[in-house]
């Protein structure tokens, strides 16, 4: 079955301790949709200006990703995201942002994209994720992403957000913030509570915890040597997460969501062996599955 | 099969934001020596001074843990740490250090102790570890575990000592520091070449990694909903990790140590539930038993 992505189209200057990368093709949206994309057909919900370089509507296009929702506004600026990492590569800063055309977007969903069974609100700013939830009709499951900046400035409307999504996805330090609870377990009872059925932790190189009505799951992450760029990481493992999910026929949510992790861990393992989606797009469906098999090993006891 | 477990036998004063608990039970050895009863006859190799409390002596008598090690030097004063936790739990200060009887130890192993199988040379300064690694007559399995004040003030020792273990237990930061490596999956191959066939590192909430000859396992920490005081979560690990190994007959021993793994997981737990070994204590075979349960529920995929 199909999977719906709205998020981020944009454009990413990354610099690191070894390396500056002006203008990458990045955006929660652009990492999700590619993740997505080894597993089930993909929509995209987008929206970019005039300067987005039609090479990266290849590369969509290229993963057989349906563009029917990214929309150009010609004389508008694509979102444009610039950051710095530091040695260790866990702690990131943001140089300089530039929203563009995202700031005033009304996503409007094409044809029969409103029926779309799998929905992921990958990251960008509560209200623009709140408008496509309003155009869905019965979905099977939808998954909202976050970030702290939408803590900090959007808060209401993601809390009215969370009370209509099946799973909420964010990373342990959001989760802290967001509860005002520094213990994790404790803090996934307190989200559960605000509305989502399932909550996921991401932790980084910690690997990811997921929390629904039959238990807790605590999932590794694939182990890296290097790791070069971890921007869009946690993008691409709820992209390849949801992807997983809408590739499963009938069966019990949990067991897939449990397996969907380890999938969404081995292609943000991709994701970060290189800048921006350089190195995700040069795993195929066998570089994932020995990836996944190499995760089974590892936690098997 | 017996297990042999030096380190230090302290006093341990500790503040959290919520209470202080002045002289409890602490130290490397106690907390290592408790967690290993549960599955081992356990012998004891520490030294105290005139002003130990003989109702702790008696808490590890009631253990059944063999105390023909345990030295007390009467006109000298135990070993004595003051430390305080932040409100997350997650980070500590030293307030004040007695080192006392630690301080000039020679220890000496009574009886056929040099005969013990299964030894783990428990956070204490390198020179004592080598001092007993000495006395020791073929031994099955030696686990070494170690702190960041021991890579500050006696590397030496500790890279001589490397090179004559099976296994080194660290953790996360402590391996950092001692590769100048922040990454942890590099830095496992640089420790290996220090010595040990055997490497597993603790990273607290985040469960503990270990790497040997047939690669990595990565095992969970058991979820807490409330964290007291983690002082002694580390020593608990390997202490109950070294007496389910002592438990065992035959077979793989990497497959042991996966399980023995999860089994410290589980005794470590207890310890952060109470302050000094209060909760530990009040433990038995059957809640370890459902916690391990719970833990293969977890991370079951």
């Amino acid at each position: 079955m199909s999977v719906l992505i709205v998020g981020t189209t944009a454009l990413d200057s990354i610099n690191t301790p070894k390396a500056k990368n002006p203008r990458l093709l990045g955006g929660s949206a652009s990492h999700a949709a590619v993740a997505a994309s080894f597993f089930a057909p993909t929509r995209l919900v987008g929206v970019v200006g005039g300067d987005f370089p039609q090479s990266h509507v290849k590369l969509y296009a290229s993963r057989g990703i349906c563009l029917k929702g990214l929309e150009r506004v010609k004389d508008g600026q694509t979102f444009h995201w610039h950051g710095e990492y530091e040695v260790n590569m866990n702690n990131r800063r943001t140089l300089n942002t530039v929203l563009g055309v995202i700031e005033n977007w009304q996503p409007r969903l094409p044809g029969d994209y409103g029926q779309s069974p799998y929905v992921l609100l990958a990251n960008i700013a509560p209200s623009i994720q709140l408008a496509v939830l309003d155009q869905l009709s019965k979905p099977k499951f939808v998954i909202a992403d976050t970030m702290d900046l939408w803590l900090n400035v959007a808060l209401a409307d993601l809390l009215k957000l969370l009370k209509r999504v099946d799973c909420l996805v964010l990373n342990d330090s959001e989760a802290r913030q967001l509860t005002e609870d520094d213990n994790v377990v404790s803090a996934l009872a307190k989200i559960h509570k605000l509305g989502p059925k399932f909550v996921i932790i991401k932790k980084g190189e910690h690997g990811s915890i997921l929390s629904g009505p039959s238990g807790m799951f605590v999932a590794p992450a694939y182990p890296l040597l290097k790791v070069v760029d971890p921007t869009g990481a946690g993008d691409s493992f709820v992209g390849a997460l949801l992807g997983y999910m809408a590739s499963q026929k009938g069966g019990n949510i949990e067991k897939h969501l449990r397996k969907a992790m380890i999938h969404g861990a081995v292609v943000a393992s991709f994701c970060c062996e290189g800048f921006g989606l350089v190195r995700t797009v040069k795993a195929d469906k066998k570089a994932i599955r020995d990836r996944v098999k190499h995760l089974e090993k590892i936690a098997r006891f």
